[in-house]
C-alpha cells in the first residue's frame, strides 16, 4: 500500500488520533529490561504462588477465623515463609470473638415439604436444636422490608430476595449484599423468629454463600442463613402459588469471647531500614465450608510468591513486608489489630489481593496524584501484563484499609470479578477454581509493581532456593 | 455470477458431490406440512413440558423411589394428567425394597484433619451412626483395586479414582461409572470396612453423584459413598505427601422390604383400538438430593407435551400410550413391572426420553432395517431440527428396555449428554439446568415421531384445552 493512501485511510478511520501531533505527546515511558525480565519470568514461570496455595488448602483446609484450625493456619505459614527464606517471621497475637457453625437444615413444612440448603450466616443467632418453625414472609429487598409495617413480618421468617448479576468490577456486591448485611437486623427489630437470604451469589449451584453480618441498633440476635440461588428461586416459585407457606429451620451455632487469632508477619529486609515500608499481602483465614482458595490462599500466594521474587532477584532499598492477616472474614480483626501496632510506621505503599486468581485487568494508586512519574513507570511496566491504568480508582482492601486510613499511600490492582461471586463463600470455594496461567499473571503485576517501587534491587549473593 | 463460473466452483470445491449423478439419487422425502406445522409449533410455542416439569419439581421436589414422596408425586402426575384431558389414566402399583439414606459426613484424621463431602451410592451398607474409621487405600481404577492382593485392601477404606470427561454422546458413563458400580462389590469380597469413590461427574462442584450400585456374588454390604470431583481431588493431593491417610466415615443408610412403587399410564386413544401402540415416557422417581428436574422429570415433561399436542391436533390412528415409569433409580422396577404386564401387547414403537434436555442431534430406530420408507420419513421431519439420523445407532432406556426385550420396535432419540453428568444424580438436578429452548427443540422432535408413526391424525371437534 502506498504510505499516501494509508494515511488517508489512517485519517478518515481515526481522525482524533490522526489530528494530534506527536510532538505535544509527552516523552516515551520505556520500562527498565531488569524489571521487564523480572515480570515476564514470573508471568511464564512462577511455581511459588501455586505451591503457596495447594499447600495450604491441602494441608490445612479451612480455617476458620479464631478456630484451632486457623491456628494451624498460622503454624503452617510460619514454617512456609521461613522455608522460603523470608526474615523476621513471627505472629502477632490479638485477642476476638468466636463464632462457630452447628447442626444445619432447612424444610418447607407446607404446601410443598421438601428440603431447602441453608447455611447460617456469620454471627446468625442460634436456633434451639430442634429448629424453629414459622411462616415465611416474602420481600423482593431489604428496602421492601425497611417499609414493611411490623405486623406483617413479627412472628414470622423472613425471606429477602435480590437479583445479582456477574459483573468484571464486583460492583453489585455492595448493593446486592444489603440484604445480608441489613436485612438480619431490620428484621429482628421488626419482631422476625428468623431470616433467610437469597445468597449474595451469581451461580445456580446447590451452594449457599456464606458471609458475615452484625446485629445492630439493638437487635436481638436471630437465626439468619444464606439459601443457595437455585433454593431461593424454588421458593419463589412455591410462593409464587399463593399459598401459606411455613419453614422449620434449624441453624445451630455458638458464639463466645475469649478467642485468639492472628497476623504472620515476614519480611524482604531492604538495605535502608529507614526507608517507607512496601507493605502487601491477603488474609490468611477462611470460611469454614471450603477451602478458602480464591478467598484468600491466592492472596496470600500471589503478594508472597512476588516478594519472593524480589527475594531471588537481590536486596532491594525498602523493605518489602509481607502480611497474611488473621480473621479477616467476620470483621477485618487483623487489619485493625496490624495498624493499631504498626500504623504510624512510614509506607511506600499499601496493598492487598483479596478478590480471586483470575487476570488483573486494571490497577489505580494515589501515586497517580502524588508521584505521577512513577504512574507512568507502573502504568507502562505493567501494560504488557493486559493491566490498564484507572485514574478514577479508589483504595481498597478490608485488611490494609485501617493502615491507608492512617496515612500509608495505596494501591489497587483490581482482579476480574466476572466469576468471583460463584465461588466466594460457599463450599465451592476450593483449588480446582484457580487457574494456574491467570494466578501467574497476579505474580507478575505484583513483582512488577514491588521492583518498580523497590528503590532499586542489588544483586548479592545468590540464597539457595528453597521450595 | 455467472452459471458456468458457479459450476466450477461447485466442481473444484466439492469433486465427490459434484461427480454424483442427479439422476441416481433417491426420490426426495417431502415432509407432510401437517406434520411440519405440528413440529414448528412444538418447537415455537410449546408450554405444556415447562408447565409439568416446573410443577412437578416445585410442588413436590425430589421423589426417591418407593417411598411417600414419590407416592405423592403418583398422586400428582394422576392429576396433571387428567387436567390436561388424558384417558385411562391410572396407577399400575408393584412391590420393592426400599433404601433411604440417613446422617452422612467424612473427615480426614490424619495427616491434615478437614471435612469431606460425600453422599452414600443406592443399597450402601450402613455405618453405625458413630461412624467407621480407617486407612485409605488408593486404586486409580476397578481394574486396579482387582488386581490387588486381599492383603492390601482388607481392614481398609478403599478410595477409588477415575477420570471421567465430558462427551456429546455420554460414552464415559458405561466405562468409567464401574469404581460406582463393580467398585463396592469387588472391595468388599477382599475385606474393606468401607469404599469411596470420585463420583461419575465432568464438573467441578462440591456436588457427590449418588446412583445404584448392588452387592453381587455374595459380597457382605459396606458402607460405599461418593466424592464430589473437587474432594476426590484433593484426596489425591493429601494421598500424594506420602504419609498414612485416616478418614472418618459416617454413612448410616437402612433397606428394608416391603416398600411400593408404582406406573402411572396415560393415552391418547386411537381410532383403531387394535392398532399397534406408541409407547413413550420418561420416570416419575428420581433421586433424593435434588428435585430431579434433568433426571428425569424433563423426560416425563418431554414426552407428555409431545402426545398433549397430537390431542391438539385432533385422533390419531393409533393409540398413544405414556408412561411415567416408577422406581427407575434403583434398578428399572418400574420398566420391568410394566413389560411384565403389557410386553405382549402389539408395539408400533417404542421410545423413551432419559438423558436431560439438552438439544437432541441424532437418532436412531429400529424402523431403519425394517421399515426404510418410515425411516427415511422421520429423517427429513427431524432434519430441521438438527437432528441427523444415525445408522449405527442403538437402543437404550432402562424402562422401555424390557418391553423391546419382548419385541417392541424402539426408537432411541440422543440429547446432547455434553453437560448432562455435570448435574446427574447431585443436588444440582433443579428446574433451573433446563434450558427451556433446548426442553422445546425435544419436544417437537417427539411430536414429529408421533405424528409420523399415529398413522394419520383425524381433525375432530376441538376439546377445550386445559392447563
Amino acid at each position: 500500500m502506498k504510505p499516501a493512501l494509508l494515511a488517508a485511510l489512517l485519517i478518515s478511520a481515526a481522525p482524533a488520533i490522526a489530528q494530534q501531533s506527536v510532538a505535544s505527546l509527552p516523552p516515551p515511558v520505556v520500562t527498565d529490561p531488569r524489571i521487564a525480565a523480572l515480570r515476564d519470568n514470573a508471568r511464564d514461570n512462577d511455581r511459588y504462588a501455586w505451591d503457596v496455595v495447594e499447600g495450604l488448602t491441602t494441608e490445612v483446609g479451612q480455617r476458620l477465623a479464631a478456630t484451632e484450625a486457623e491456628a494451624r493456619a498460622r503454624d503452617w505459614a510460619v514454617k512456609k515463609l521461613t522455608a522460603m527464606g523470608f526474615a523476621n517471621v513471627h505472629v502477632e497475637p490479638f485477642d476476638m470473638p468466636v463464632w462457630v457453625r452447628g447442626t444445619e437444615s432447612a424444610e418447607i413444612v407446607s404446601p410443598f415439604p421438601q428440603k431447602i440448603a441453608v447455611a447460617a450466616l456469620g454471627y446468625s443467632g442460634s436456633t434451639p436444636p430442634e429448629g424453629i418453625t414459622g411462616q415465611l414472609v416474602y420481600f423482593d429487598s431489604v428496602d421492601a422490608l425497611r417499609a414493611a409495617p411490623d405486623s406483617a413480618v413479627a412472628g414470622k421468617i423472613v425471606f429477602i430476595d435480590h437479583h445479582m448479576i456477574p459483573t468484571q468490577d464486583g460492583i453489585g456486591y455492595g448493593q446486592f449484599g444489603a440484604p445480608r448485611r441489613q436485612g438480619p437486623t431490620i428484621a429482628s427489630l421488626k419482631g422476625a423468629i428468623g431470616v433467610v437470604v437469597r445468597s449474595i451469589g451469581t451461580d445456580h449451584h446447590r451452594n449457599p454463600h456464606t458471609g458475615v453480618q452484625y446485629f445492630t441498633d439493638g437487635a436481638k440476635p436471630i437465626p439468619a442463613g444464606a439459601l443457595p440461588v437455585p433454593d431461593a428461586e424454588q421458593l419463589v416459585r412455591i410462593l409464587k402459588r399463593g399459598q401459606p407457606v411455613t419453614m422449620h429451620l434449624t441453624l445451630v451455632s455458638q458464639k463466645s469471647e475469649g478467642g485468639h487469632s492472628g497476623n504472620v508477619i515476614a519480611e524482604v529486609p531492604g538495605r535502608d531500614p529507614n526507608a517507607p515500608i512496601l507493605l502487601i499481602g491477603g488474609h490468611l483465614d477462611s470460611w469454614d465450608l471450603a477451602t478458602g482458595a480464591i478467598d484468600d490462599g491466592a492472596g496470600v500466594a500471589i503478594t508472597t510468591a512476588a516478594a519472593k521474587h524480589i527475594m531471588d532477584a537481590g536486596r532491594p532499598l525498602r523493605t518489602i513486608r509481607v502480611v497474611w492477616f488473621g480473621a479477616e472474614e467476620p470483621g477485618g480483626f487483623g487489619g485493625n489489630a496490624y495498624a493499631k501496632a504498626h500504623g504510624a510506621e512510614k509506607y511506600a505503599i499499601a496493598g492487598e489481593s483479596d478478590f480471586g486468581a483470575d487476570n488483573i485487568w486494571r490497577f489505580a494508586t494515589k501515586l497517580s496524584t502524588t508521584d505521577p512519574t512513577t504512574y507512568e513507570a507502573l502504568a507502562a511496566a505493567l501494560a504488557p501484563l493486559g493491566i490498564a491504568k484507572n485514574d478514577k480508582g479508589e483504595a481498597d482492601g478490608t485488611d490494609v484499609g485501617p493502615t491507608i486510613e492512617a496515612g500509608a499511600p495505596w494501591i489497587s490492582l483490581n482482579q476480574d470479578g466476572t466469576r468471583y461471586f460463584d465461588v466466594h463463600h460457599t463450599p465451592d470455594d476450593t483449588l480446582d477454581k484457580i487457574d494456574p496461567m491467570q494466578l501467574r499473571q497476579n505474580v507478575a503485576a505484583w513483582t512488577t509493581v514491588l521492583a518498580i517501587l523497590s528503590g532499586g534491587i542489588e544483586s548479592g549473593p545468590k540464597q539457595p532456593k528453597r521450595r
